[in-house]
């Protein structure tokens, strides 16, 4: 018998897991749930033509497949400030969009352990969007922290009067003394496919601020690059003017807006001691993420090669394809069942509200009948860190092709 | 001001950190530190090669470039499973040679960071050979854990007498309830090159079980490819009856022995719940190291690809390398000023002792005058868990051409 650490005792099979061997076990079954990218946009050429370049510019010093610097290779975290001074011109001159101040992580996974991983202990409190991405809440599940969701309003929009009643609930009973961060997906969220308002994203900072809990803030940006027509306006928190007095660390990732297969993902962070110290952990964990992957994305932004794939290949790809979706959807008749959406401008994922009563778990009626009728979601309730509304699902459209997504949208209809 | 958690206060800059700011800084230093590879034996041609027919056999469905799966890729893990197997055919048939035990991760030292993080908390103890891997005896420092070295005699073996008395001394004062597990490098060992006898093995094994403590052991197997002219006899602890009633980790990596860019490490584990607590573990991390790199280094074992390049080069460029550094360092009458070493038969270091009266430690007045001299070597001390020697040293040949090694090596005996 093995004596394992608390964390080892407290580690438990991921909800992923369950879908997954559902998947493997059910090989006819329709996946909606996953949030895999879509194999037919992988840029299989562009990555062929990216290593026969570096090959050939250094053959006789491959460096490329050398070990890189456990921060991350310094071209590609350029090339990153470059792409965060583009969305955000006003950055220019802040260290916080230099190459000093980004690492690159094994997907921007990574980047958010390391962040709880120095801030919170066991029973540590972290504020979560409400949805939130249901693998962030797993791993505070796992490092044993405690979610507390931001208020929102029925619209999905965050609520100012109800954040500050919870800021002053937790003050009260002591609770915000462990309050260590705050955390949301800020564009084309998984799994609500929303982004967050200026106004949002201000009124966070100023009922922290009003209540003295200066506590350090991640943005998780995974889906910024995966709008439709044109980028979600609003600024991410590091150009924000009500966020200054707050340390910050922005993630994101070029797993999902590339290739999934490469899993760069990478972070930028205002204050130099929390980078430091993150730095140091991850040099415990792998001391440098595969350098070879790095030289390829950072090769694949220098030419341009990545803007033209997201440009030409995935937006379009993946517009058409959440249209199909949503059409097959309401063609199915599910808003006439009482069923609640809106159509995303970007990212991977569309978000429903089922009739207030039903449950959507993965124990419900509900997900055994799709299962047996053969398609997949992903249970709402999965994405809340507390009090968890039973009547969501997640359908990605990432996956599937046309015909499939047409199908499997029949499928669930004739369920619902 | 940030609070950080216990973990976050105890993240210090690794040592690592300090010998490459120095290598940057000096950049006519010839490092005999760093434990890189040869960029000339990099394997460029073979990966373009597996990259060409991956993108070719799957253009319509480069699954490749896709997410894998958490634990790894299956045919990834069966040729490992294989690979072991070719070592030790008693493995055939024991679970533990299958791909069912195997888990991919971002080089062998997330195997490493993941079996402590399941296994210890802060406090506990863990057992290290002497010399141990001084970035996992960091690792255990930023876990809170503490190293306790296994006795060794003057020649570098294990002192069987002397882990009794540990042992026994461990359960008198209390501190045997803390011991949560074993680990050792046990081919070519990073720093002192050592192999473990059968003999060697078989005492940890026993001892332990005469003082009834069967901890989880991790044999780290890292540089066992690395061999020169024939593979080091003894078999892994997997297949040691002595070993049979312990928990087992067996960690190694193909980053070493093909390409370190690619950071592609693996383990395999006697036990399932361990096993499964490793990976709900690493699916916090990041659920899954990256897939593209998997696919190449299987497709390099399928082909026998890997096994060709490591006999015709890169076993023969680091024999030739150690021959060189060896001899250059007898010529410069490195031992008639009263060094000690023994040449190894394998992997990528030699481990020197100095007069009994050096400090080679990175305050010491040697360690200032080699860098003045141009030329870095890796610090003895770092590498013992506890009561540490202050004159070793540790010389890689892994990096510099032959040239440079003569350099480096006049450059350090022109000091000693």
């Amino acid at each position: 018998m093995i004596a394992y650490s608390e964390l080892g005792q407290r580690a438990q099979a991921p909800t992923i897991a369950r879908l997954m061997t559902l998947a493997l076990e059910n090989p006819k079954l329709l996946s909606l749930a996953a949030g895999f990218t879509d194999n037919h946009t992988l840029p299989v050429g562009l990555i062929s033509t990216a290593i026969a370049t570096l090959a050939k510019a250094r053959a006789t010093d491959p460096e490329h497949l050398q070990y890189g610097m456990n921060q991350g290779r310094i071209g590609l975290r350029r090339q990153l400030a470059q792409m965060l001074l583009a969305y955000e011109p006003v950055l220019a001159g802040n260290p916080v969009a230099t190459e000093n101040r980004f690492l690159i992580t094994n997907g921007s996974q990574q980047a958010l352990y390391l962040a709880m991983q120095v801030l919170c202990s066991p029973g540590d409190i972290v504020l979560v969007d409400r949805p939130s991405y249901f693998v962030f809440l797993e791993m505070l599940t796992g490092l044993g922290i405690e979610a507390r969701s931001l208020p929102t309003a029925a619209s999905g929009q965050l609520d100012r009067n109800g954040l500050r009643a919870l800021l002053a609930r937790m003050k009260t009973d002591g609770s915000a003394s462990r309050l260590k961060a705050v955390y949301f997906v800020s564009y084309f969220s998984n799994p609500s496919g929303r982004s967050l308002g200026l106004e949002e994203k201000n009124l966070i900072a100023e009922e922290l601020a009003t209540a003295g809990l200066f506590i350090p803030a991640i943005e998780d940006a995974a889906y910024r690059e995966l709008y439709f027509a044109e980028l979600h306006a609003a600024p991410s928190i590091l150009s924000l003017p009500a966020w200054v007095d707050f340390p910050r660390f922005y993630t994101s990732t070029l797993t999902k807006p590339f290739a999934t297969g490469l899993k760069v993902g990478y972070g930028t962070c205002t204050d130099p001691k929390w980078l430091a110290k993150m730095l140091h952990v991850k040099g415990h964990h792998d001391f440098g993420s595969a350098h070879f992957n790095q030289a390829i994305c950072e090769h694949a932004l220098v030419t341009g090669a990545f803007q033209a794939h997201l440009a030409q290949q995935l937006r379009p790809n993946y517009e058409r394809k959440m249209q199909v979706l949503n059409s097959a959807l309401e063609a199915g008749g599910l808003r006439e069942k009482g069923w609640r959406w809106e159509k995303p401008t970007g990212g991977l994922y569309l978000w429903l509200e089922g009739p207030a009563t039903l449950d959507t778990g993965l124990d419900s009626a509900f997900f055994r009948a799709c299962v047996a009728a053969g398609v997949l979601y992903v249970p709402g309730d999965l994405c809340f860190g507390d009090t968890p509304a039973r009547n969501f699902v997640r359908l990605s459209y990432g996956v599937l092709n046309e015909a499939n997504l047409v199908e499997a949208a029949r499928r669930f209809c004739s369920q619902a």
